[in-house]
């Protein structure tokens, strides 16, 4: 079994009659809140050698971990209120990594507008491993959901693809031939800082039908969106969206569709919104872009310009893939 | 620095100006719910060799996770209502093991009426290690807090103290001299499976003034207690409730009275609700008994039967003592 596979046949059932846990299907799960809101709850976790490099700065793995909670928050259309920490140091962290990673997370906290409400600080004999939870308010009823993606909307993503998982080849020295050194520092940026669309996420609310965060890979997690929605997508490969940087290694598209890490909005909506949608997008200074269309026939694929298929290897990162069980 | 220095710290700054965060020296943190209500939100950690044993049962292990947070809540008088879980699981795991986790996961969130919503599934190349958030509520206002101990106040636990030190040593095979099966299976079990007081911590609203529960040993605890309502404490150590195992295993009293993983519940009352709460006590079938007294002088006394003091170890236990950091 995969995480996908353990997550439905195992935990799906405790879910059961929990409506706001929306089968254990989107990025967070929603509770009732004060006046007219509900809060949007979100947990994930981080461990080193699995989602960044043990030698990454111990500022930037805190704020990679308020970044990709805030992202999923981002993308149900909340407004970020709130972290708890649940931290597992090694016994030899020093003094001064911890200050260092303190720093980081102090710094995203306010740069998001959430408190640290509360946590667990715990050693491990193992790497270090961060489990945060982030909470965010939407008004009741309009959360941005996956499982409302219709046949017929248009498929947008926020910013560009594929930039972290040429980050991370730049982070362990597997650099793409060809790059100089200001494209390596972009890419490794995006990799190692991803950037939460926390605004346009906002804004995106009423205008956005369905919605996710990329986090496994574009394709495979458009892939849990459409299983969500019980609809299918076709992806026009040449209008994915790529930066200058990306488009200089001269990768496959297949590697930048199916990368990890890029945490940009991946959202449907109506064909007839699309002048508003990039108004939005204007408005914070976020590129959105149209790469495909949603349909009744189920899958997802990947077409060229002419139409043709676009061949792709495994659909997202898996946790548990290749073990056989 | 031990976690608690690093809590205080480097993360409480970080809760300032987020009133339910309680200054981060509480179990949990509030937030605003649906009219009149609050949430009460805590989370812990749960690391294989540290928290539990790596060969203890995997069902066990689910349900020690799902405890461990519901006694949290059940310090604060909240009604457990859901849970969302961060887990790592070696890449090596079963899917016999998963089966087991599962199913201890799914006894016990049916036990205590909370549903899981949401969280997080990753492979890790360290040990087992589980981050659970839980969510309980209180009508505003009446969550019982760690800061409102007053001098002049009795101090209470629930159950027993000491059995899940001695518990461990069992699981060790270090057992201590004289104890019969009954016993050893008694104390494996107050160690493996703590007994949350969910319905009592609920019905000690208004009657508790401060709680916390007892997860890093007693004195510890009173101590955390202490400091978060700016008072001192003396205790009877003749008082302290031990089990029928745990006296016929004739261990140091300071053992148990600093030993961790009771879980049970520690709190203050007036003096004149005494009887009150040991009606609560028997409702509940938990035994309830008032070990001494809140004082204005600082600090943590334990006295014998002719007052004099008892000689204790470390108070607590801390994940990061003896580094010198």
């Amino acid at each position: 079994m995969d995480e996908f596979a353990i997550i439905q046949r195992l935990f799906a059932p405790l879910a059961a009659g929990h409506q706001g846990a929306l089968g254990l299907t989107d990025d967070a799960a929603l509770i009732d809140g004060p006046g007219g809101t509900q809060w949007v709850v979100t947990a994930d976790a981080l461990v080193a050698g699995v989602h960044f490099l043990p030698d990454d700065p111990a500022d930037l793995i805190a704020r990679k971990l308020v970044r990709v909670n805030i992202s999923d928050l981002a993308a149900k259309g909340a407004t970020p209120m709130a972290v708890l920490l649940a931290v597992c140091f090694p016994s030899d962290v020093t003094e001064e990594w911890l200050e260092r990673f303190a720093a980081g997370l102090k710094a995203d906290c306010e740069t998001f507008g959430v408190g640290l409400i509360g946590g667990d600080t715990v050693a491990t004999p193992g790497p270090l491993t961060l489990a945060m939870t982030a909470l965010g308010q939407v008004a009741t009823g309009s959360a941005i959901l996956r499982s409302n993606a219709r046949s017929g909307h248009d498929i947008w993503v926020s910013g560009t693809i594929g930039d972290a998982v040429l980050g991370l080849a730049v982070a362990k020295g597997d650099d793409p031939p060809g790059l100089d050194a200001a494209a390596r520092s972009f890419l490794l940026g995006r990799y190692r800082l991803p950037e939460p669309r926390a605004g346009l996420g906002r804004a995106l609310v009423g205008l956005a039908k369905a919605g996710m965060d990329i986090s496994d890979g574009l394709i495979g997690d458009l892939a849990h969106m459409c299983r969500a929605s019980d609809v299918g997508a076709v992806v026009e490969a040449g209008k994915v969206p790529l930066s200058g940087a990306a488009r200089r290694c001269g990768s496959a598209i297949a590697a930048l569709l199916t990368g990890g890490d890029d945490y940009e909005l991946l959202f449907t909506a109506e064909p007839g919104d699309a002048a508003s949608i990039a108004a939005k997008g204007g408005e914070f200074g976020v590129g959105v872009t149209r790469i495909g269309r949603i349909t009744d026939e189920k899958g997802v694929k990947v077409v060229d310009e002419s139409g043709k298929p676009v061949a792709l290897g495994p659909l997202g990162y898996r946790h548990f893939a290749g073990t056989g069980r």
